[in-house]
């Protein structure tokens, strides 16, 4: 994969978070890694989302944190995408938006339960939400503990592909950028039934370890028989 | 009808969901029924909505439950359908959506009641739930179970063409499967009235008998009087 | 004004209830009147939004309820309207909406209470809620019925545009049916934050008298400074 | 700035609004000031968004109220747009909506708490409420009393860009006019995540000061990160 191609794609990523209602003004932001390469593309700080180009995206070392290519600033939330990145070594793409639901949940400092098989179909369990951060952390590399507290929840990555910060709002990844797009239309879509799910019956049970299993496995598990042969 | 037709109907039907923000992603299938030839056509597994095309679509057959034309593998979804049509010989189309609204009263595991002259047009009574599958169901033939669960409610599929099934979502149908897209948004309409209603008191009490018969059978009864003479 | 030009009028607004998210499939209906003529127009029963032309208006006589041109079947809601604009000699255009929260309000048997200056900017206090029929008006002339218990609730029909039907829906009217849409826009925006509000807060204080007067005939009084010199 | 080109901000920026979805009818409006010339641009009163032109824009002489060029009568909300102007002296720009949940919020008499780090982007702790009017000042000068009310919540207009009027909606600023349409669609945005996470916890705790103010000055602080170099 070429530079170029990464970075189109991260353009790409970003629009559609705006195309599908994640985030309005500059509220978010999407990344893509090349391994190979050891280089993040990742969203400039506070562009309009009509504004990017491939041109307008810079490049991050992943080891060094250091701007490699691109005369625009990077998102000011890039040390969060790259803990993500060193901690989870299949991720090849993330996402952070403001989408209205998870966002609430996230505010709420509630995890979002497992209500139904469409959750199921995405997350094997519960999506879970950070501890908040101390005043040290917010003090010292803040951003840099934002992504150490997803981290610390000792998630798998390719079974539970998002998590919750407390008091701020979702992050999604995937195996590449198209993916985490993906997962964070499917993580909207699950906190917005839950929340109504709540709503109308305030004690909503989960749903059973079986149906769960029997969900996330048929999509994603050794014998998954959903979608096409690949 | 040809199987061109069949198939071209079942593209439509499921761009159709879609456009009435009735499924996102890959969440909904619809499917469509010749019963003289045998066959049901239906969405293929995991692919994109934009994706569809008439040759994309296989054939399955009634009784057999085998791919009788299509390269593609049919929605994981299909023992399903093939449950419903096979107990319901007068349902031409079926829908399955995850149409927000209906998806969190399936969630929470209620049926929703019939608090307006809206759903009484078209659910003579409360839209029923079904109960959980069990593990047995689950491990064992899941999706047919799920069409079995939907069955065992012995709701008549006439005057009431939708059914919720626990922890997952919306299924509808009618006798074509323009008219199951037509009562997938009934659904999510009524779904919508009756959460808002009970937000606003919490005891909200179903519509009398006599106003429910009457918005049904103006429109379905046999003297019905709504919609132009056929 | 001709007949052809009522029937545009309603043509014109049936088609913004749909495209203003205030009915979906053919929930909903749009009339006009000409007084001199002592005709309606109104949108024919059961036909799609998308298929509606001016000559598939029928024009229905005020005084007799009869159809005197057109050839498709009326709105099965007519004698509605007919009972509306009898009692409201100033009604020149009535709609019949599902417009979701005021649905919600209807199904729920509340009024809307007057909690911001954009209701007072429109309805000069609570809009108001029907009582229930009785089984017996509902088995003779429903539907001249439903217009009774509105007339019965005796508003000032310039004061009060607009009304709930018990587990039914709202109705709007002006003295033009572009008024009467306007109105129901309206009508829906103040459900919305009226529902939002009670949330928010159950027991939420309606508004003063004196600022529920300023709003309205600043817009409407006679001294009324809001919009432009007529 | 020639008047000519502030006309036009203030054509796009009411336009804006409509297109953001931040108001329905004529419910909103927004002016911008030029501080040298003295005069203020604002829609003109009751006019529909589309027929607006830069022509029709009424200009306003800040000192003294009277409008100095345009042939439509201002806003009845005028009094108010020129009491902000004259008691913040770096504000460029005003709107006024009836965005839905901030209205909501305003009904309700609640100030938006400080839930998330996207609220603390914009807005420098929770955004405050007004307190009611009296019948006195509804009687003698409402509109102006109406930007009185919000002066007197005595806020750092640069740190908190936004105020409720109680029982009414929503009012923001910013240097320019953009700036204060960005204002209100993020104010929108957080009374809408606020409001949900109240549902979802119903006594969400406020984000830590510490937090609050990383977030607020890594964006708007004197060692600011957040956007591009200037």
């Amino acid at each position: 994969m070429t530079a170029d191609t990464l970075r189109r794609r991260v353009v790409t990523a970003n629009l559609e978070l705006v195309r599908l209602g994640l985030a309005v003004l500059t509220f978010g932001n999407a990344s893509a890694v090349d391994r190979e390469a050891g280089v993040m593309a990742i969203k400039p700080s506070g562009v309009p989302y009509h504004e990017l180009s491939e041109d307008s995206i810079p490049l991050v070392d992943l080891a060094e944190g250091t701007v490699v290519a691109g005369s625009r600033r990077p998102s000011s939330d890039t040390p969060t995408h790259l803990a993500l990145y060193r901690a989870f070594p299949d991720v090849g793409g993330i996402v952070h938006t403001h989408s209205p639901y998870a966002t609430a949940w996230a505010q709420a400092r509630r995890g979002i339960p497992c209500l139904g098989t469409t959750h199921a179909d995405h997350f094997r369990g519960a999506v879970p939400v950070t501890r908040q951060l101390t005043a040290a952390e917010i003090a010292g590399g803040y951003e840099e503990a934002t992504g150490a507290v997803i981290v610390e929840l000792g998630v798998d990555p390719s079974a539970m592909p998002a998590a919750l910060v407390a008091s701020h709002g979702p992050f999604a990844w995937g195996r590449n950028v198209d993916e985490a797009v993906e997962n964070a239309v499917a993580l909207e879509a699950v906190a917005t039934s839950a929340y109504r799910a709540l709503v109308l019956r305030s004690e909503c049970a989960e749903i059973d370890g079986d149906l769960l299993a029997k969900h996330f496995d048929r999509k994603h598990g050794p014998g998954a028989y959903y979608g096409q042969p690949s």
